[in-house]
Protein backbone atom coordinates (compact mmCIF):
# COMPACT_ATOMS: atom_id res chain seq x y z
CA UNK A 1 0.00 0.00 0.00
CA UNK A 2 1.19 3.90 -0.68
CA UNK A 3 2.40 5.66 2.17
CA UNK A 4 0.23 8.48 3.68
CA UNK A 5 0.70 11.28 6.29
CA UNK A 6 -1.77 12.95 8.45
CA UNK A 7 -0.91 15.69 10.13
CA UNK A 8 -2.44 17.61 12.74
CA UNK A 9 -1.62 20.94 13.94
CA UNK A 10 -2.85 23.24 17.11
CA UNK A 11 -2.77 26.74 18.29
CA UNK A 12 0.44 26.37 19.29
CA UNK A 13 1.92 26.75 15.84
CA UNK A 14 -1.45 28.27 14.53
CA UNK A 15 -0.78 31.37 17.31
CA UNK A 16 2.91 31.55 16.10
CA UNK A 17 3.44 33.23 12.61
CA UNK A 18 7.19 32.36 12.14
CA UNK A 19 6.15 28.73 13.66
CA UNK A 20 3.14 28.43 11.01
CA UNK A 21 5.13 29.88 8.26
CA UNK A 22 8.10 27.31 9.05
CA UNK A 23 5.93 24.49 9.53
CA UNK A 24 4.10 25.17 6.16
CA UNK A 25 6.96 25.04 3.81
CA UNK A 26 8.03 21.80 5.31
CA UNK A 27 4.96 20.50 5.02
CA UNK A 28 4.63 21.70 1.89
CA UNK A 29 8.06 19.97 0.82
CA UNK A 30 6.79 16.26 1.89
CA UNK A 31 6.76 14.03 -1.05
CA UNK A 32 3.81 11.75 -1.42
CA UNK A 33 -0.20 12.29 -0.55
CA UNK A 34 -1.29 13.91 3.03
CA UNK A 35 -3.81 15.35 5.36
CA UNK A 36 -3.24 17.80 7.21
CA UNK A 37 -5.99 18.93 10.21
CA UNK A 38 -5.83 21.88 12.39
CA UNK A 39 -6.91 22.86 15.74
CA UNK A 40 -7.85 26.69 17.35
CA UNK A 41 -5.91 28.30 18.84
CA UNK A 42 -6.04 31.55 20.97
CA UNK A 43 -8.48 33.48 17.99
CA UNK A 44 -12.03 32.00 19.23
CA UNK A 45 -11.70 32.65 22.66
CA UNK A 46 -10.08 36.43 22.00
CA UNK A 47 -13.28 36.78 19.64
CA UNK A 48 -15.63 35.38 22.55
CA UNK A 49 -13.98 38.39 24.68
CA UNK A 50 -14.15 41.02 22.27
CA UNK A 51 -18.18 39.98 21.48
CA UNK A 52 -18.39 39.22 25.57
CA UNK A 53 -19.47 35.58 24.75
CA UNK A 54 -18.43 34.10 28.07
CA UNK A 55 -16.23 31.13 27.97
CA UNK A 56 -17.48 28.14 30.22
CA UNK A 57 -15.30 25.32 30.87
CA UNK A 58 -16.07 22.27 32.31
CA UNK A 59 -13.05 20.08 33.48
CA UNK A 60 -10.94 21.40 30.74
CA UNK A 61 -13.76 21.20 28.40
CA UNK A 62 -15.14 24.15 26.18
CA UNK A 63 -18.50 24.28 26.28
CA UNK A 64 -19.99 25.25 22.86
CA UNK A 65 -23.58 27.55 23.17
CA UNK A 66 -25.11 28.79 20.27
CA UNK A 67 -22.86 32.07 20.22
CA UNK A 68 -19.61 30.36 20.63
CA UNK A 69 -20.91 27.69 17.71
CA UNK A 70 -21.14 30.70 15.38
CA UNK A 71 -17.51 31.54 17.16
CA UNK A 72 -15.78 28.17 16.06
CA UNK A 73 -17.49 27.93 12.75
CA UNK A 74 -16.39 31.57 11.91
CA UNK A 75 -12.61 31.05 13.39
CA UNK A 76 -12.22 27.58 12.66
CA UNK A 77 -13.62 26.65 9.16
CA UNK A 78 -13.16 30.74 8.04
CA UNK A 79 -10.16 32.54 9.16
CA UNK A 80 -7.66 30.03 9.90
CA UNK A 81 -8.60 27.46 7.59
CA UNK A 82 -8.71 29.60 4.57
CA UNK A 83 -5.24 30.98 6.01
CA UNK A 84 -3.53 27.92 5.83
CA UNK A 85 -5.16 26.68 2.66
CA UNK A 86 -4.22 29.93 0.85
CA UNK A 87 -1.20 29.79 2.14
CA UNK A 88 -0.08 26.28 1.46
CA UNK A 89 -1.43 27.13 -2.14
CA UNK A 90 1.22 30.07 -2.55
CA UNK A 91 3.82 27.21 -1.61
CA UNK A 92 2.59 25.49 -4.29
CA UNK A 93 0.84 22.86 -2.47
CA UNK A 94 -2.95 21.99 -3.95
CA UNK A 95 -4.81 22.37 -0.79
CA UNK A 96 -8.41 22.51 -0.55
CA UNK A 97 -9.80 23.75 2.79
CA UNK A 98 -12.64 21.53 4.44
CA UNK A 99 -15.16 20.94 7.66
CA UNK A 100 -16.39 18.02 8.48
CA UNK A 101 -19.50 19.41 7.46
CA UNK A 102 -18.27 19.13 3.68
CA UNK A 103 -19.74 16.14 1.59
CA UNK A 104 -20.96 14.56 4.59
CA UNK A 105 -16.98 13.66 5.37
CA UNK A 106 -17.39 13.30 9.31
CA UNK A 107 -20.98 12.37 10.04
CA UNK A 108 -21.55 12.89 13.77
CA UNK A 109 -24.36 13.25 16.99
CA UNK A 110 -24.53 15.83 19.38
CA UNK A 111 -23.34 15.15 22.32
CA UNK A 112 -26.05 13.40 24.66
CA UNK A 113 -26.76 15.03 28.10
CA UNK A 114 -25.12 13.52 31.10
CA UNK A 115 -23.77 15.18 33.98
CA UNK A 116 -22.70 17.88 31.87
CA UNK A 117 -24.31 19.74 28.67
CA UNK A 118 -21.74 19.79 26.15
CA UNK A 119 -24.29 22.00 23.82
CA UNK A 120 -23.13 22.09 20.11
CA UNK A 121 -20.76 19.15 20.33
CA UNK A 122 -20.03 16.88 18.22
CA UNK A 123 -19.69 13.12 18.69
CA UNK A 124 -18.03 11.74 15.69
CA UNK A 125 -19.56 8.36 13.71
CA UNK A 126 -16.36 6.68 12.72
CA UNK A 127 -17.54 4.01 10.83
CA UNK A 128 -19.19 6.55 8.28
CA UNK A 129 -16.35 8.74 7.46
CA UNK A 130 -16.72 9.45 4.09
CA UNK A 131 -13.67 7.83 2.58
CA UNK A 132 -15.06 8.47 -1.22
CA UNK A 133 -14.29 12.22 -0.95
CA UNK A 134 -10.66 11.86 0.35
CA UNK A 135 -9.94 9.17 -2.66
CA UNK A 136 -11.58 11.95 -4.89
CA UNK A 137 -9.43 14.54 -3.33
CA UNK A 138 -5.80 12.65 -2.88
CA UNK A 139 -6.67 10.78 -6.17
CA UNK A 140 -6.76 14.21 -8.03
CA UNK A 141 -3.84 15.55 -6.26
CA UNK A 142 -5.69 17.30 -3.84
CA UNK A 143 -4.48 18.12 -0.33
CA UNK A 144 -7.15 18.50 2.13
CA UNK A 145 -6.81 20.77 4.92
CA UNK A 146 -9.25 19.71 7.46
CA UNK A 147 -11.54 22.28 10.52
CA UNK A 148 -12.75 20.23 13.18
CA UNK A 149 -15.92 21.55 12.44
CA UNK A 150 -19.01 19.13 11.43
CA UNK A 151 -22.53 18.71 10.92
CA UNK A 152 -24.90 15.64 12.40
CA UNK A 153 -27.36 14.76 10.01
CA UNK A 154 -30.07 17.57 9.96
CA UNK A 155 -27.17 19.98 9.43
CA UNK A 156 -27.15 21.28 12.56
CA UNK A 157 -22.98 22.30 12.61
CA UNK A 158 -21.08 20.77 15.60
CA UNK A 159 -17.84 21.60 17.35
CA UNK A 160 -15.35 18.62 17.18
CA UNK A 161 -12.09 17.83 18.93
CA UNK A 162 -9.15 17.97 16.12
CA UNK A 163 -7.37 15.25 17.91
CA UNK A 164 -10.28 13.20 17.24
CA UNK A 165 -10.99 14.18 14.00
CA UNK A 166 -7.26 13.05 13.02
CA UNK A 167 -7.62 9.72 14.30
CA UNK A 168 -10.69 9.40 12.71
CA UNK A 169 -9.21 10.31 9.09
CA UNK A 170 -6.33 8.54 9.82
CA UNK A 171 -8.43 4.87 10.97
CA UNK A 172 -10.53 5.16 7.63
CA UNK A 173 -7.72 5.69 5.19
CA UNK A 174 -6.00 2.98 6.87
CA UNK A 175 -8.01 0.77 4.75
CA UNK A 176 -6.69 1.85 1.81
CA UNK A 177 -2.90 3.42 2.69
CA UNK A 178 -0.01 3.14 5.24
CA UNK A 179 -0.82 5.25 7.63
CA UNK A 180 1.61 7.50 10.05
CA UNK A 181 -0.56 9.59 11.86
CA UNK A 182 1.25 13.01 13.42
CA UNK A 183 0.01 14.90 16.18
CA UNK A 184 2.51 18.27 16.23
CA UNK A 185 2.82 19.88 20.21
CA UNK A 186 5.25 22.07 21.48
CA UNK A 187 7.62 19.37 22.92
CA UNK A 188 9.94 16.77 21.03
CA UNK A 189 8.11 14.09 21.91
CA UNK A 190 6.65 12.33 25.42
CA UNK A 191 9.77 13.13 27.58
CA UNK A 192 11.23 10.87 30.58
CA UNK A 193 12.06 14.32 32.11
CA UNK A 194 10.05 17.08 31.69
CA UNK A 195 12.52 19.21 32.05
CA UNK A 196 14.57 17.77 29.70
CA UNK A 197 13.81 18.42 26.17
CA UNK A 198 16.19 15.79 24.46
CA UNK A 199 14.51 13.03 27.29
CA UNK A 200 13.04 11.81 24.20
CA UNK A 201 10.99 8.09 24.86
CA UNK A 202 11.40 6.94 21.52
CA UNK A 203 8.59 4.15 21.41
CA UNK A 204 5.55 3.33 23.30
CA UNK A 205 3.19 0.55 23.39
CA UNK A 206 -0.25 -0.56 25.15
CA UNK A 207 1.44 -1.85 27.79
CA UNK A 208 3.84 1.08 28.00
CA UNK A 209 1.34 3.20 28.68
CA UNK A 210 -0.64 2.04 31.53
CA UNK A 211 3.03 2.58 33.40
CA UNK A 212 3.63 6.09 31.88
CA UNK A 213 -0.10 6.97 32.87
CA UNK A 214 0.73 5.70 36.78
CA UNK A 215 4.34 7.15 37.06
CA UNK A 216 3.17 10.62 35.50
CA UNK A 217 5.30 10.74 32.53
CA UNK A 218 2.06 10.97 30.38
CA UNK A 219 0.27 13.88 32.11
CA UNK A 220 -3.80 15.12 31.39
CA UNK A 221 -3.12 17.23 28.54
CA UNK A 222 -1.52 14.63 26.66
CA UNK A 223 -4.12 11.82 27.84
CA UNK A 224 -6.72 12.63 24.76
CA UNK A 225 -3.41 12.62 21.76
CA UNK A 226 -2.38 9.04 23.63
CA UNK A 227 -5.49 7.28 23.74
CA UNK A 228 -6.50 8.73 20.20
CA UNK A 229 -3.16 7.38 19.04
CA UNK A 230 -3.60 3.86 21.07
CA UNK A 231 -7.58 3.24 19.03
CA UNK A 232 -5.88 4.46 15.98
CA UNK A 233 -2.57 1.91 15.99
CA UNK A 234 -5.40 -0.83 17.36
CA UNK A 235 -8.14 -0.08 14.17
CA UNK A 236 -4.97 -0.01 11.78
CA UNK A 237 -3.25 2.47 11.23
CA UNK A 238 0.93 1.85 10.84
CA UNK A 239 2.02 4.56 13.38
CA UNK A 240 1.23 7.05 15.61
CA UNK A 241 4.23 9.84 16.25
CA UNK A 242 3.61 12.67 18.89
CA UNK A 243 6.38 15.44 18.10
CA UNK A 244 7.36 18.59 17.29
CA UNK A 245 5.83 20.69 14.41
CA UNK A 246 9.42 21.45 13.40
CA UNK A 247 10.69 18.42 13.17
CA UNK A 248 7.76 17.40 10.91
CA UNK A 249 10.43 16.49 7.61
CA UNK A 250 12.51 14.19 10.08
CA UNK A 251 9.12 12.38 11.46
CA UNK A 252 7.56 11.95 8.13
CA UNK A 253 11.30 10.81 6.61
CA UNK A 254 11.16 7.98 10.18
CA UNK A 255 14.04 9.29 11.34
CA UNK A 256 15.36 8.29 14.88
CA UNK A 257 15.63 10.70 17.88
CA UNK A 258 12.50 12.41 16.52
CA UNK A 259 9.28 12.18 18.23
CA UNK A 260 7.57 9.62 20.69
CA UNK A 261 6.30 6.47 18.41
CA UNK A 262 3.14 4.52 19.15
CA UNK A 263 2.69 1.45 17.64
CA UNK B 1 -22.67 19.56 -24.39
CA UNK B 2 -24.42 18.72 -20.57
CA UNK B 3 -26.64 21.26 -19.21
CA UNK B 4 -25.20 22.98 -16.15
CA UNK B 5 -26.66 25.55 -13.73
CA UNK B 6 -25.17 28.46 -11.52
CA UNK B 7 -26.77 29.99 -9.25
CA UNK B 8 -25.81 32.90 -6.89
CA UNK B 9 -28.06 33.82 -4.15
CA UNK B 10 -27.60 37.45 -2.25
CA UNK B 11 -28.24 38.41 1.37
CA UNK B 12 -32.04 38.74 0.50
CA UNK B 13 -32.03 34.98 0.89
CA UNK B 14 -29.36 34.59 3.37
CA UNK B 15 -30.67 36.64 5.66
CA UNK B 16 -34.34 35.17 5.62
CA UNK B 17 -34.11 32.00 7.30
CA UNK B 18 -37.80 30.86 5.71
CA UNK B 19 -36.79 32.04 2.64
CA UNK B 20 -32.85 29.85 2.66
CA UNK B 21 -34.44 26.80 3.81
CA UNK B 22 -37.17 26.92 1.20
CA UNK B 23 -34.50 27.51 -1.68
CA UNK B 24 -32.15 24.85 -0.40
CA UNK B 25 -35.27 22.78 -0.71
CA UNK B 26 -35.95 23.86 -4.07
CA UNK B 27 -32.26 23.65 -5.34
CA UNK B 28 -31.29 20.27 -3.83
CA UNK B 29 -34.15 18.98 -6.63
CA UNK B 30 -33.35 20.03 -9.34
CA UNK B 31 -31.41 17.77 -11.33
CA UNK B 32 -28.09 17.51 -13.05
CA UNK B 33 -24.68 18.97 -12.11
CA UNK B 34 -25.08 22.87 -10.30
CA UNK B 35 -22.79 25.37 -8.76
CA UNK B 36 -23.49 27.52 -5.72
CA UNK B 37 -22.23 30.91 -5.48
CA UNK B 38 -23.03 32.88 -2.01
CA UNK B 39 -22.66 36.23 -1.10
CA UNK B 40 -23.13 38.05 2.02
CA UNK B 41 -25.77 39.33 4.16
CA UNK B 42 -25.93 41.44 7.22
CA UNK B 43 -24.12 39.27 9.67
CA UNK B 44 -20.48 40.87 8.62
CA UNK B 45 -21.64 44.43 9.21
CA UNK B 46 -23.40 42.98 12.20
CA UNK B 47 -20.16 41.24 13.45
CA UNK B 48 -18.28 44.49 12.31
CA UNK B 49 -19.93 46.88 14.33
CA UNK B 50 -20.53 44.34 17.08
CA UNK B 51 -16.32 44.84 16.95
CA UNK B 52 -16.41 48.53 16.37
CA UNK B 53 -14.91 47.87 13.35
CA UNK B 54 -15.98 51.16 11.17
CA UNK B 55 -17.71 49.87 7.90
CA UNK B 56 -16.05 52.48 5.51
CA UNK B 57 -18.32 52.66 2.11
CA UNK B 58 -17.00 54.42 -0.82
CA UNK B 59 -19.42 54.83 -3.72
CA UNK B 60 -21.77 52.11 -2.46
CA UNK B 61 -18.72 49.61 -1.89
CA UNK B 62 -17.16 48.25 1.03
CA UNK B 63 -13.57 49.23 2.01
CA UNK B 64 -12.03 46.06 3.01
CA UNK B 65 -9.23 46.56 5.78
CA UNK B 66 -7.75 43.66 7.33
CA UNK B 67 -10.28 43.33 10.43
CA UNK B 68 -12.94 43.52 7.97
CA UNK B 69 -11.11 41.31 5.45
CA UNK B 70 -11.09 38.93 8.71
CA UNK B 71 -14.47 39.64 9.73
CA UNK B 72 -15.69 38.36 5.99
CA UNK B 73 -13.77 36.00 5.63
CA UNK B 74 -15.19 34.41 9.14
CA UNK B 75 -18.63 35.26 7.92
CA UNK B 76 -18.73 34.39 4.54
CA UNK B 77 -16.28 31.43 4.49
CA UNK B 78 -17.01 30.24 7.67
CA UNK B 79 -20.43 30.48 9.30
CA UNK B 80 -22.34 31.00 6.00
CA UNK B 81 -20.98 28.74 3.69
CA UNK B 82 -20.60 26.05 6.75
CA UNK B 83 -24.19 26.64 7.26
CA UNK B 84 -25.31 26.48 3.96
CA UNK B 85 -23.38 22.97 2.95
CA UNK B 86 -24.62 21.10 5.61
CA UNK B 87 -28.14 22.43 5.34
CA UNK B 88 -28.04 21.13 1.72
CA UNK B 89 -26.17 17.87 2.60
CA UNK B 90 -29.22 17.33 5.10
CA UNK B 91 -31.72 17.21 1.87
CA UNK B 92 -29.66 14.60 0.34
CA UNK B 93 -27.02 17.03 -1.74
CA UNK B 94 -23.83 16.21 -1.62
CA UNK B 95 -22.28 19.68 -0.75
CA UNK B 96 -18.78 21.15 -0.50
CA UNK B 97 -18.36 24.33 0.52
CA UNK B 98 -14.84 25.93 -0.61
CA UNK B 99 -13.98 29.42 -1.81
CA UNK B 100 -11.59 31.20 -4.36
CA UNK B 101 -8.67 30.65 -2.24
CA UNK B 102 -9.26 26.32 -2.39
CA UNK B 103 -6.79 24.67 -4.98
CA UNK B 104 -6.28 28.01 -6.21
CA UNK B 105 -9.87 28.43 -7.85
CA UNK B 106 -9.63 31.64 -8.37
CA UNK B 107 -6.61 33.90 -8.75
CA UNK B 108 -6.67 37.06 -7.99
CA UNK B 109 -4.38 40.24 -7.64
CA UNK B 110 -4.84 42.59 -4.98
CA UNK B 111 -6.95 45.54 -6.39
CA UNK B 112 -4.66 48.58 -7.76
CA UNK B 113 -5.06 51.77 -5.24
CA UNK B 114 -6.40 54.86 -7.68
CA UNK B 115 -8.31 57.57 -6.61
CA UNK B 116 -9.61 54.70 -4.12
CA UNK B 117 -8.00 52.60 -2.08
CA UNK B 118 -10.27 49.49 -1.78
CA UNK B 119 -7.89 47.58 0.82
CA UNK B 120 -7.72 43.74 0.45
CA UNK B 121 -10.36 43.50 -2.55
CA UNK B 122 -9.30 40.88 -5.28
CA UNK B 123 -9.84 41.25 -8.80
CA UNK B 124 -9.97 37.91 -10.53
CA UNK B 125 -8.10 36.66 -12.88
CA UNK B 126 -10.80 35.68 -15.05
CA UNK B 127 -8.82 33.21 -17.50
CA UNK B 128 -7.05 31.77 -14.76
CA UNK B 129 -9.76 29.63 -13.01
CA UNK B 130 -9.02 26.53 -11.86
CA UNK B 131 -11.69 24.81 -14.03
CA UNK B 132 -9.77 21.17 -13.28
CA UNK B 133 -11.08 21.63 -9.90
CA UNK B 134 -14.71 22.25 -10.55
CA UNK B 135 -14.41 19.33 -13.37
CA UNK B 136 -13.03 17.00 -10.25
CA UNK B 137 -15.96 17.97 -8.27
CA UNK B 138 -18.97 17.71 -10.62
CA UNK B 139 -17.84 14.49 -12.48
CA UNK B 140 -17.46 13.03 -8.31
CA UNK B 141 -21.34 14.26 -8.01
CA UNK B 142 -20.00 16.88 -5.90
CA UNK B 143 -21.50 20.12 -5.72
CA UNK B 144 -19.48 23.01 -4.92
CA UNK B 145 -20.70 25.60 -3.26
CA UNK B 146 -18.53 28.41 -3.44
CA UNK B 147 -18.06 31.93 -1.09
CA UNK B 148 -16.72 34.67 -2.37
CA UNK B 149 -13.08 35.07 -0.75
CA UNK B 150 -10.20 34.30 -2.73
CA UNK B 151 -6.25 34.58 -2.23
CA UNK B 152 -3.50 36.35 -4.35
CA UNK B 153 -0.60 34.08 -5.13
CA UNK B 154 1.39 34.87 -2.14
CA UNK B 155 -1.44 33.23 0.07
CA UNK B 156 -2.98 36.70 0.69
CA UNK B 157 -6.71 36.64 1.35
CA UNK B 158 -9.39 39.00 -0.66
CA UNK B 159 -12.82 39.71 -0.72
CA UNK B 160 -14.61 39.30 -4.02
CA UNK B 161 -17.82 40.46 -5.54
CA UNK B 162 -20.27 37.39 -5.42
CA UNK B 163 -21.77 38.39 -9.03
CA UNK B 164 -18.10 38.55 -10.17
CA UNK B 165 -17.65 35.38 -9.03
CA UNK B 166 -20.53 33.86 -10.62
CA UNK B 167 -20.34 35.22 -13.95
CA UNK B 168 -16.42 33.94 -14.10
CA UNK B 169 -17.21 30.19 -12.84
CA UNK B 170 -19.83 30.23 -15.46
CA UNK B 171 -17.61 31.62 -18.11
CA UNK B 172 -15.25 29.05 -17.36
CA UNK B 173 -17.30 26.11 -17.31
CA UNK B 174 -18.92 26.79 -20.36
CA UNK B 175 -16.16 25.56 -22.31
CA UNK B 176 -17.62 22.07 -21.37
CA UNK B 177 -21.11 22.55 -20.32
CA UNK B 178 -24.26 24.73 -21.78
CA UNK B 179 -24.06 26.91 -18.74
CA UNK B 180 -27.50 28.56 -17.24
CA UNK B 181 -26.39 31.84 -14.62
CA UNK B 182 -29.30 32.35 -12.39
CA UNK B 183 -28.56 35.78 -10.55
CA UNK B 184 -31.30 35.61 -7.77
CA UNK B 185 -32.77 38.87 -6.31
CA UNK B 186 -35.29 39.75 -4.34
CA UNK B 187 -37.56 40.51 -7.35
CA UNK B 188 -39.74 38.33 -9.98
CA UNK B 189 -37.07 39.83 -12.79
CA UNK B 190 -36.27 43.40 -14.45
CA UNK B 191 -39.63 45.17 -13.96
CA UNK B 192 -40.95 47.52 -16.69
CA UNK B 193 -42.65 49.13 -13.70
CA UNK B 194 -40.95 48.72 -10.77
CA UNK B 195 -43.92 49.25 -8.66
CA UNK B 196 -45.58 45.82 -10.44
CA UNK B 197 -43.95 42.39 -10.10
CA UNK B 198 -45.79 40.63 -12.74
CA UNK B 199 -44.27 43.32 -15.31
CA UNK B 200 -41.40 41.27 -15.69
CA UNK B 201 -39.27 42.12 -18.77
CA UNK B 202 -38.71 38.51 -20.34
CA UNK B 203 -36.06 39.19 -22.60
CA UNK B 204 -33.10 41.44 -22.95
CA UNK B 205 -30.04 41.84 -24.89
CA UNK B 206 -26.90 43.98 -25.21
CA UNK B 207 -28.97 46.49 -27.18
CA UNK B 208 -31.92 47.10 -25.25
CA UNK B 209 -29.76 46.80 -22.17
CA UNK B 210 -28.77 50.59 -22.99
CA UNK B 211 -32.35 51.63 -23.66
CA UNK B 212 -33.01 50.20 -20.94
CA UNK B 213 -29.97 52.35 -18.41
CA UNK B 214 -30.88 55.15 -20.19
CA UNK B 215 -34.93 55.24 -19.21
CA UNK B 216 -34.03 54.23 -16.05
CA UNK B 217 -35.27 50.60 -15.86
CA UNK B 218 -32.18 49.06 -14.85
CA UNK B 219 -31.09 51.05 -11.64
CA UNK B 220 -27.86 51.32 -10.27
CA UNK B 221 -27.78 47.99 -8.21
CA UNK B 222 -28.80 46.02 -11.01
CA UNK B 223 -25.96 47.21 -13.19
CA UNK B 224 -23.34 45.00 -11.76
CA UNK B 225 -25.66 42.08 -12.22
CA UNK B 226 -27.01 42.68 -15.64
CA UNK B 227 -22.77 43.92 -16.93
CA UNK B 228 -21.81 41.09 -15.56
CA UNK B 229 -24.75 39.06 -17.58
CA UNK B 230 -23.84 40.31 -20.36
CA UNK B 231 -20.07 39.73 -20.47
CA UNK B 232 -20.99 36.06 -19.61
CA UNK B 233 -23.29 35.75 -22.53
CA UNK B 234 -20.35 37.01 -25.01
CA UNK B 235 -17.64 34.69 -23.40
CA UNK B 236 -19.74 31.70 -24.50
CA UNK B 237 -22.53 31.27 -20.96
CA UNK B 238 -25.58 29.90 -22.92
CA UNK B 239 -28.40 32.47 -21.24
CA UNK B 240 -28.51 34.02 -17.58
CA UNK B 241 -31.63 35.01 -15.86
CA UNK B 242 -32.16 37.28 -13.38
CA UNK B 243 -34.89 36.51 -11.29
CA UNK B 244 -36.53 35.63 -7.81
CA UNK B 245 -35.26 32.53 -5.96
CA UNK B 246 -38.27 31.22 -5.23
CA UNK B 247 -38.77 30.75 -8.38
CA UNK B 248 -35.63 28.85 -9.11
CA UNK B 249 -37.01 25.10 -10.17
CA UNK B 250 -39.08 27.38 -13.22
CA UNK B 251 -36.26 28.88 -13.95
CA UNK B 252 -34.04 26.07 -14.36
CA UNK B 253 -36.65 24.67 -16.22
CA UNK B 254 -36.61 26.85 -18.79
CA UNK B 255 -40.67 27.74 -18.06
CA UNK B 256 -42.18 31.04 -19.55
CA UNK B 257 -42.98 34.15 -16.98
CA UNK B 258 -40.04 33.83 -14.82
CA UNK B 259 -37.38 36.37 -15.02
CA UNK B 260 -35.58 37.94 -17.13
CA UNK B 261 -33.64 36.01 -19.46
CA UNK B 262 -30.53 37.70 -21.29
CA UNK B 263 -29.03 36.00 -24.07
Amino acid sequence: MQQLLVVKIGGNIIDNDVALTEFLKDFTAINGPRVLIHGGGKLATQLSTRLNIPTQMVNGRRITDADTLQVVTMTYAGWINKNITAGLNALGANAIGITGADASLLPAVKRPVTDVDFGFVGDLLTDKVNINLLHTLLHNNLLPVIAPITANSSGQLLNVNADTVAAAIATALSQSYNVSLVYCFEKSGLLADVDKDDSIIENITAATVEVLKQNGTITAGMLPKVDNALAAVAKGVKRVVIGNAAHINAIANNKTGYGTTIS
